[in-house]
């Protein structure tokens, strides 16, 4: 992991771009840190140059609370190189949503597995690094993004206590079977009113957690309307969990 | 409104035992009111002397937050007068619940639609009486109990801004229609493993209220189990939209 710049924000929390190997990443870490903090890995759908306002938000609202956060590019997105049997398939899914077709499992399967065969390990990787680091503690909770890596994550990767879900992202049938074997403390996010999602699936999906604290968020405002007050309530479950 | 006893709790909280004609009720009223209190009306499935407990513990969470809180006995529950036909018609549902036949509509009807005919009205009554108070203000929150009279009161009492319904009880097919004129904040409990309700009743219930700002929490714990961190957003959901 090598750190290749550093800035304040302006609430003082302390933002530092990293590599590690050839995969970009950011660390945000509180501005006063009194022991190792536990550290929050922030979730999103790929291309950080372009999410970076809204990871920077998420960070700092969790930095409000003591958590450290970071973020690592995914397989394919942003600057990295384009994986192209991901993107046949991800046009492949624009194009029958956008012909009001249903979307079949094989698309969802070539679209999301490879993905999440290829970032899980580097999400592992990413955590071993910042474990190491002085300012960094555990416990480690995992928040947003495409919700199969985090239940990949949830199911493979012990020194993760605690998920946020967002439910706004197609799952592979496969990673049902997955879901039953995850059993941290789960809180998941569903915008019921999401157009590009389905609805019935985020649903069973819930019903198929193993976890015995299980928590559906589910509000209004499309897919990117999650209300102001989530943020709140994921800072309340992290809280709960990892201090 | 006539108050027959007084109390203070442990915490300061004064509480007041009223009757309103023959309808026994509780005030609860914040340890220090420097203003006229918001007021929030606590529902129940009927029952005073058997719910206090629990009623008293909400309230004295509403108080926490500065809020006055009160409750009225449900048409034939507690001391009240039986009412026989909704008597016949819960023997009825507990008789299918056990044998594990499904329930009728018709009985549903019979057991539900009575009591919010007969219950709204005299919650109105109880608000009338309650914002007459010096200590009582507006607005008003509804919280909790049958939620097909939750559902009728956000239509017809305007003066209630915001409610908190609990989807643990049966609902009368007639009530979705009342459901999509339903135009309040709404913040709907779910427990997603409660084993003597319908979830996709409760989900179709949630679907059809015509509020832009609603929010469905669901959580594990059975019919009874409700994360104690429940009583905290519900707090957040009110002062949100009653402060």
């Amino acid at each position: 992991m090598e750190f290749t710049s550093e800035q304040r924000l302006n609430d003082g929390v302390l933002e530092r771009e990293f590599t590690l190997g050839e995969i970009p990443g950011i660390l945000w870490r509180p501005a006063s840190v009194s022991a190792r903090a536990p550290v929050i890995l922030i979730g999103h759908p790929g291309g950080l140059p372009t999410m970076y306002p809204r990871l920077a938000a998420r960070a700092q609202h969790c930095a409000a609370e003591g958590f450290a956060a970071a973020t690592i590019e995914l397989p394919g997105g942003g600057n990295r190189p384009r994986l192209v049997a991901v993107e046949e398939a991800r046009t492949e899914l624009r194009r029958a949503l956008q012909a009001g077709e249903p979307v079949g499992d094989e698309v969802v399967d070539r679209l999301v597995l490879p993905l999440v065969d290829q970032a899980v390990p580097e999400w592992r990787a990413a955590l071993d690094a910042l474990l190491s680091l002085p300012e960094i503690g555990g416990p480690v909770g995992y928040s947003g993004g495409i919700i199969a890596i985090g239940v990949r994550l949830a199911v493979v990767e012990p020194r993760i206590v605690a998920a946020l879900l967002f439910a706004g992202s197609f799952v592979p049938r496969a990673m049902f079977e997955e879901a039953r074997k995850v059993t941290i403390p789960l809180q998941v996010l569903l915008q019921w009113d999401d157009e590009g999602n389905d609805r019935q699936q985020a649903l069973e999906l819930f019903d198929a957690f193993g976890s015995t604290e299980k928590t559906l968020h589910a509000n209004m405002g499309g897919h990117t309307g999650v209300p102001q007050f989530e943020g709140d309530d994921a800072n309340r479950f992290f809280v709960r969990h990892l201090r």
